[in-house]
């Protein structure tokens, strides 16, 4: 399709990004072109949009970001034959490169050369967005756009909460981003008998609550240990799904979590973190996982089927919409932690 | 404790059972006696008051059956420590050796020496049962005696549903008697998509209904392959959970299970069962489950959590209540499948 | 290439196969061409060349069949990057349809929708066979063409074998064709305390004590639930691994296995078959497993590690060597039981 | 049993242990007495004989210590049905207390209230040693006492090494004190591609390499990293067994394991380790497992069946042999690092 589009750029080496007119991306024999029709935020653009040291290193403006998103194929390159023009559709994140040996045995979400939409290639934040047909995910048409844009994310809860059982068990969350909102309602809508959501955020952990946490705690205000020590009756909780990324509320989740527990990482701490191995992993036999992206389909058939059935309703945390052009007003929220899910409409 | 109780004894080998004034058992240092408040009616109770060929094999009249209850410890062995006079309890089932391969590596509930409660000893149809402190779940008082003495059936549910992961994945319950029932608000609320419940009983399928179960599906009127393949996009359900015990439904749920799925069978057929192992175990690459009881005390916790959480709400399935004198109103209520779970209140 | 080739064709709908002079196969752009050096006989052929109901059903004459070999690249089509001329190379057999659940998933090997080489489509009895690069396994140089040749089969073995713990377990492998003769080995390689082979046929059960077996049983001899038992102290194996396809065979394995254990099924019996499952699966709590295929590339990896480092030794398996053109001497070894596995020679 | 015996005794809060003549330890019902005829020496013992930090915060002088031995039973308690006298035994460390929530599900290694054989109770470096009927672990004659004796490290490297998967993959055992000596052997026999040894003295590398590593790595003279990049193909290994509580050899671990691989520490850093969770864990969606004791009796049986089968040979690394009266020429063998196994004989 030939044809200029508008589209929020990350212009420069600096913080911020542009709304601007591009060229509507081409495709080649093994890609679809999506028109855009919703685009949420992630916490992986608002480090992007500040210009953080990560961000520094990693992209190289100038170029379109964004990753999350749902649309409707407009046009498919002459090797796709699992999609037709008018399907509703979002996107795996990774590209991955099928020769690694995690691509050869089936696990695509840890590939060794994993490029990532929205950061090294260009993204979603627009009114187009071309990708290979491999990456994409049929949505159906009854599933709107705002809710069919956080699979994305919505993918990494459930890939954290799901990564073992919880049906009738207790799981703690600590860190109420929009992941960790959702994974709350995930682990409750598998059965967990006790939901318990962690943050400093009063408003996050409203959002929480209205998602099904059993109990709120902000750690500013009581002693978490304290608190699942006597939800458990002192023996911990059965998992711990970490989302918070700080080394404080990292090491509380080793220290709240039972004998033989779970203890699963999705959160990206900035610098290496201090772990009392002997006596937090060692001593009470706990199994931690590293939790990355989404396994390639697994999960999302996962999401699929708790959205479709209604077991999950993501509503209650998609609490911003603005239009494409005031993805500002959108950035500002993120990082103020005033909000759920923001949803930007191209 | 010296004294005289009420009992429901299986008296003699032939159809039928008695109440009589039996002596109130003597426990030894092991053991806790418990005065029994709410006591249900399991099919196995059904086989052994109807005289069927299993328990003329198997059982030795006069005995007091019935193995599911609740009640109150009312009298301790010297070497028991882990319960008071006065706690809220029920039991497992399964007396186990201790010794075997399987009680050495932790799987009690396949104990190769297993006695059961009220099919090889004295039972719970009475005022009171004696039984090894092992044995005993401890009840939070906050639990109806009724809902707790349904929770030895409910581990069956739990433990067959819960044998790998229902979370947003489509489950066929095959067989809705009181067990499949509980199975199908199980998987509900472990966060099955689709909870499609099969049988032939209009009766059952409406408290399925209740339970939860999404589709419903009498087998006599419908074809169930053509209703489940329509419900999957033709590829199949995940999950099978057999509890039927007809050759038929089950080879419909071998066919029904899609690729690499699994089949886990609670049910107990009379006569061995052709099963098209090549095209339906082998090419498919399924994994057929049988299960036995609860896994000690895995499955309790569980029933347990998802009880205490009101995550699975077994009170629409409780639906007759009956003083002990009228054990044969539940009985006959039992033969004729036109009930859910029978109580009897000594 | 453009020229001619020697191959073995199954050129009608009868007993037997020709050896003809076809084209060379011609690759498209996802393909390569192989120069086999290498290719062995399996089971699968052997239906295919007596012409039984199951090939009569599948299979459409004039073809080249022919799936277990090792070769050299000679040729390769302009999107393949994986892969260069010289490089040597083996195949997985199925080519799947990267669409169905199950491909989505990663569980490519029970994809719906599978094509098998040399069934549905032109295999590898021949001077040449063109492939599509997704199904082409490096083989070091290191590799003799004939070992690299059975890493097919032994993917079977290793897939049932590996399906489940065996370090330090008992295991009993039903059946010693060529692949159980592998599982044998693989079964020790992977640390089993016991290795008990059962056939009817001498000379295998010579084959499978040298690739390890503790124990050989010939069924027609002695009573394999009589061996087992006293082997085992009277509770039956962990582990049997079915590759015999016969009913009562089968059914000793189910009585065989000690309760919780796992019988994984690789064989295809030509018949329903009659199971106690009450007895035989349900009350001893085990797991059945079907086995098909390889997982794509998890039981690859797992061959060439086995392979490569000497821990499985299958020379002593290949039994057999003849230039293609005597592929009926072959054919018959195979027919008549008096071989390992055999090779044939482009 | 009446009477006095010799005993190795913690005498006082301070380095070293002294030769004394106690009594006979006297047994309860539920115990037997144990005539002991190999004792090795842990390297906890030689925490507590050098009597550091650990030690003196949790052993209680005047004690006898040790656990690790093979012995006779001489004497039973009226309530102990699974032993008789003269059973060749050794016994399970770990004292449980049947009653916390991983007791009741089977996990007893990790029991909230462990008490440990010889740290928190008398032990056996004596010639009698008394123990709970539950702990016993019953020996073929067979099976010398020696090596009998370190089933229990033996045990540490089993629960380790086969804590996941290692038939046809990669492993790397850091550190190689007796149990990471152990576990190159467990490696080796569970099929292991490749097993890489590391650690920083040459007379422990050497038995490893006798036990069957693949490659051994002296860290002092090779960058760990590069050598596994190498062997690897720039991929990393499959599992980490670490088992050196070095903080600089840990996270070598953590760097050197391939994405999605295992790493499994059973070792006891003296202090919190800084680890890069982010980069090491999260983005190459590792699994970490604490690992500590024996599975109760999982791993029993495991140890049993490959010592048993010949699987592993623990002589080569059983190296040392003293009168129980010259254990001090033990400890400062195990003190320089200068021995495999030491045994004891009372």
């Amino acid at each position: 399709m030939e044809g200029k589009m508008k589209a929020v750029v990350k212009h420069e080496r600096e913080k911020g990004a542009r709304l601007q007119t591009v060229d509507i991306p081409q495709i080649n024999d093994n890609e679809v072109l999506i028109q855009v029709k919703a685009t949420s935020i992630c916490g992986t653009d608002v480090h992007i949009y500040t210009w953080d040291e990560w961000s520094q290193s990693r992209v190289n403006p100038p170029y379109v970001f964004g990753h999350e998103f749902a649309g409707v194929v407009v046009e498919k390159g002459k090797n796709v034959t699992n999609l037709e023009i008018g399907d509703h559709v979002s996107a795996e994140t990774h590209i991955v490169c099928n020769q690694c040996p995690q691509c050869l045995t089936g696990k695509f979400h840890i590939c060794e050369n994993t490029k990532i939409i929205g950061v090294d290639t260009d993204g979603c934040f627009a009114e187009y967005v071309a990708l290979p047909s491999q990456n994409i995910w049929k949505n159906p048409e009854s599933l709107s756009f705002d809710v069919a844009s956080v699979q994305e994310p919505m993918g990494n809860a459930v890939h954290t909460v799901l990564a073992g059982d919880v049906a009738g068990k207790t799981v703690a969350i600590i860190g109420c981003g929009p992941i960790g909102i959702m994974a709350v309602g995930v682990a409750k809508a598998a059965g967990a008998s006790q939901v318990i959501a962690l943050d400093l955020n009063d408003y996050r952990l409203d959002l929480a609550k209205e998602m099904g946490a059993t109990t709120v705690v902000n750690s500013r205000n009581e002693n978490p240990l304290d608190v699942v020590r006597e939800l458990t009756n002192g023996h911990g909780v059965d998992v711990v799904c970490e989302m918070s990324g700080h080394p404080i509320a990292m090491n509380q989740g080793f220290k709240m979590v039972t004998n033989g527990g779970r203890v699963s990482i999705l959160s990206l701490p900035v610098r290496p973190v201090e772990i009392d191995v002997t006596n937090d992993i060692v001593f009470k036999g706990i199994t931690v996982q590293g939790i990355t992206g989404r396994k390639m389909f697994e999960t999302w058939r996962q999401v699929s089927g708790l959205l479709q059935s209604g077991q999950v309703d993501v509503e209650p945390m998609i609490t911003h919409h603005f239009p494409l052009e005031d993805f500002e007003k959108g950035f500002e929220l993120m990082i103020e932690g005033k909000c759920g899910k923001v949803v930007l409409h191209p």
